[in-house]
């Protein structure tokens, strides 16, 4: 129950958007992993708002600060605690917004859950902030995960109805998905991002908000990991995308596309490769069959809706009043924050590998 | 990890396909609940196979024997165990099958997981046959949630390229949920089921498979279930939605189309209705705002890939010659499992409502 | 919640003494463990009762059938269910315990727990019967423990006030466990036995009945398993142990005498033996510290009441005339459980270690 | 697995002696509870060494900055994080112990646990001082607690041998248990406690440590929670109580005592009191019976081990040399922690009972 996951290894994540700070507690993660701390850093960096014109204008310090679980530059085994401090907060903003709850936001939902207790301010505990220690969490596991072979990547397969080239669902490599990472847009074909960037310009000019897709592949894990009937690989991973706000919709392979196949185009023949390897000739199962990995990438797609807090006018319930009055929502809000998605994505993707992982290879190894 | 899955309420699923039996333990489900014996009956009754041409030609007695949990026609609180025998199996189709895995089926992937040593005879813990030990904790489920006010139901969204009347996502209704519980087929559009049943019959002439999707509504939920981040209603659902064979897509209300919306139309504006309610006058998110239940009817949408067993001539490894080579499944199977698959969604729906609720509410009120 | 217990390996037990039948499903159980039929049988057979005068007279078959989960011999890596049925049971003897609850017994905790609704016949899913199911589970997993070395049993260290010989803390051994196990009483001196069946006679001449204390050791566990703070090999093995019914205490190494130690003396001096392994000169700590496992014998001792049903006559509450009235117990109930409770307490060690060795060790070895 | 404990509430203790700092998050505590900080301070005041002479004389300053979960003074629903700064910390006294692992602590199974890369400084993860989480933890559950009219109480049941009167089993009451916690060292008889404080002078001036014994109750618990086989109130209890360092036994009502009594002596005969509660006129089995309670005091006691840090010189292995050598631990060590142990007791007892209430309860009343 609440904000703590996993089996093997377990998050437990907390804080308020403008609160005293927000945070992580990553617990039964491996020792003697290195503290690349450059590597996550620059995780956070990719999530953190206010890089370019189409992310909000706030100036987060997304620094996390360690508080356990690292010493002399490894992991010690014990619990990892990172803390990221809340500044530059404007709550102001979101006074009126109590009377009003805000379509398509927590606001009312949250109210109820917490019997109107919980902390309302940037949508609090519900706030998109809150992918931070996400990102942080999942940065230390593609750390972990990379010592295994193992690499999760992720690009923007559509913004709008723009569509990106999709991965190669049997090709896709490690040195791919590292080169998408480093770039500022992580969109395979530079002409869609253009036409995505434009997309979304055209959607703050409308003080409106767009959504899209985040496509998402890990490459080098082992066949064999996961359970058949309650413990899939699917089972674990969706739980844990479905707990990122925004995320919709979760599919892998071809996934809604199967309602459209029949069985002898669905059906992924294998072979045995140059190495002895069992590989499969398409992968439309994404990598995973009867809840298992195959071998082959895992690969998935999940549904982002667009940001809920627009500036355009809307007419919704007044609680106060119990009338249907107009809201225009002021602040700063992303006009689009698929463009910020992928690292979350990502983040969330690793913790739940590493787990599986972790799970199938115990701690004593 | 496993086939194990819940909070409150925990239900752990054994058995496989030709083995002495299968069935389903229900730890944690709330004392004093009439059992009735006949609703129980029609719904694995629904699920099970070889009730009309669509489905396989095995004569399965789905009838479950309960051992504990259940006295003087009432639960007792402490756990329930039903088992169903298994008979009428003709083990012999599967023996070459352990020489060349099926594409997409887990022959090849369970065999990892379990060093060679699981049960290969009709798929064995990853068969299709696992769901009637689900769908009997499912009709649990629902009769205490029917004690609620809650009913959970489906229809068939799309079967090949054919699609369904869709339901109504704020006016879908509990009456209207029964009804689609009587039908041989839960098709609304009755134009819809005539073509749905032609492609079937068209893939079964070509010895091929067809997939689709379903569509599944509760209605009656109270506001204010869930958690935000982790452990939210998306989260929990989509956990138990993908443990279902063959599931490889799980939406919850516009899902993927969102990433075709704009803010100003995705969100649901609220209002308050005759009877002081909050309600939306759209319901994109389907029920479920911040991993929260809104009150509103909860929506998704599962992809079910066609059936992977297809007769159609295949090439793919045999992993004792390490040559691809021709393989022609033979033995009974359905051409398409989308038309039994609605109650099975159903029921996975209905154990982590149930489960949700529970949490919500405790076993002391 | 309720009736099922482990993380890497999870086991549910079901079931009520007088209802159809009784049974446990494991889940997560490594797969490739032949399972020895003879050595499971064997273990039942400890448990069970009729089998010496100091047992009740209920002569019932324990013979579990396997329902899932072994094939060909060998465990296959999906759940096992094994049922057992319930025969020989008279519940007439129970029927006016429903209107004067049973002092030192769980007929009203468990009406007030299941709001009436759970079957009270023969102790219902409290019974000490259950613990056949739980037997069953330890069985297996000993013969999972043993490929790794690891070898659990107990003898009776008291019974009333006549103690047997204590194991010795450093030096005991896997083949003096396996020779109690053969005993039919575990109990190291055979004058402590003697005493203690003529004590346990007296208490049956005086419709009465009497408590002791098993001691139980683990031998052949590496170091390292375990964790601190919140997941001690000392929390797991306690939380499992007092789900045995009657057991009212649990302690390791010295436990409770530790309070009559100095450091100087509690201490475990360390050393490193001729094969180059670290070990302590005393074993005070019970082969536990820090909550790890320090590759000495563990060695616990549980506390097992006397068994509250006696026909001695007492004088009770009786709930639906509010007066406390006289009560005496008729039917067949045992003077000393204890005689039987070795195996049992060996079984939910056996299943605690099992599921810490797999959870250090993982699946996919 | 790991520092992560509980169901409907959740906590996650995190921090190394001498890191940067330690803490804890509560998830899933109720929303809306008074943040009496007068009293969660003085808890953790109870707690701190330094207090007295019996206590190190290391000044921590365990002030708690709260992260989140708290706003307007009241608990928000959302997870809660307490952050303790560590200071004062002379890291250079536990250099040399790398080489010469400490009897009696888990310098050694730590490092084989954490294969060398735990954090040694202090204790790190193992020191006791990660119980002042803890005793934030259960000052809020017992804040939440009280609000449902329960109370949790300790006192020092005994040191060295010196036993204190023991707690009325049938008639401990909230105001005795409050007096309790205000007193300097919670002892009921005062005579008792100068003879426990002359044990320990007479411990310290031999450069060594002694044990003890704390008795807690709880009152004001109502009848029926918990579960009967897997998840009794005692094996709750139990699997917190073995989390604290230290604790080597734990036993309820009359627990090791039991193995000692006849059954008609240790059922508990049942009455309806003058309110119409059923109540029982002696509680040997320490309000719980088949693992629910009962609704009398829920009573138990902990062994704690003398602190296993003592001057005197110690003979032990030096892994560097492979040698037995001398050791004499320096550094500010308590010669007796059982004074400072109570409200760590009861603060594991809280976060249990609190945890039981919640999964009886929910979080939507």
């Amino acid at each position: 129950m609440g904000s703590t996951w996993g089996n093997a290894l377990k998050i437990s994540i907390f804080g308020e958007s403008h609160g005293a700070g927000i945070g992580v507690v990553l617990d039964g993660f491996p020792s003697g992993i290195d503290y690349d701390e450059a590597f996550v850093l620059r995780e956070m960096e990719r999530r953190a708002p206010g890089r370019n014109k189409q992310s909000t204008a706030r100036k987060e310090s997304d620094l996390p600060q360690i508080l356990s679980g690292i010493y002399n530059g490894k992991t010690t085994g014990t619990p990892i605690c990172a803390v990221i401090g809340n500044t530059n907060t404007r709550s102001q903003d979101y006074q009126a917004l109590l009377a009003q709850p805000r379509p398509g936001h927590a606001d009312y939902t949250g109210s109820v859950r917490f019997h109107g207790f919980n902390d309302p301010r940037g949508g609090g505990h519900f706030s998109g902030r809150l992918t931070a220690p996400l990102v942080f969490a999942g940065a230390l596991c593609k750390l972990y995960l990379k010592q295994k072979g193992i690499t999760v990547g992720a690009h923007i397969q559509s913004i709008a109805q723009i569509q990106d080239t999709a991965f190669d669902d049997v090709a896709v490599s490690a040195e791919e998905l590292d080169a998408l990472r480093m770039q500022e847009y992580p969109v395979i074909n530079p002409r869609a991002l253009t036409a995505m960037l434009a997309a979304i310009e055209d959607a703050r000019n409308d003080c409106d908000s767009v959504g899209g897709v985040i496509e998402c592949a890990a490459v080098g894990l082992p066949a064999g990991l996961g359970s058949p009937m309650m413990d899939t690989v699917e089972s674990r991973l969706s739980s844990i995308l479905f707990a990122v706000p925004a995320v919709k919709g979760v599919e892998f392979g071809v996934g809604f596309g199967f309602a459209e196949y029949r069985g002898s185009h669905a059906n992924d023949p294998m072979y045995l490769d140059e190495n002895g390897q069992v590989r499969s000739e398409t992968n439309n199962n994404g990598g995973v069959l009867g809840g298992i990995t195959s071998g082959m990438p895992v690969l998935f797609r999940a549904a982002i809706k667009p940001t809920p807090s627009i500036a355009k006018r809307q007419n919704t319930l007044n609680v106060t009043t119990g009338k249907v009055e107009p809201l225009e929502i002021h602040g700063r809000h992303d006009p689009c924050i698929v463009t910020r998605a992928a690292p979350v994505i990502e983040a969330a993707a690793a913790v739940a590998l590493a787990d599986l992982y972790l799970e199938g290879h115990g701690y004593a190894e």
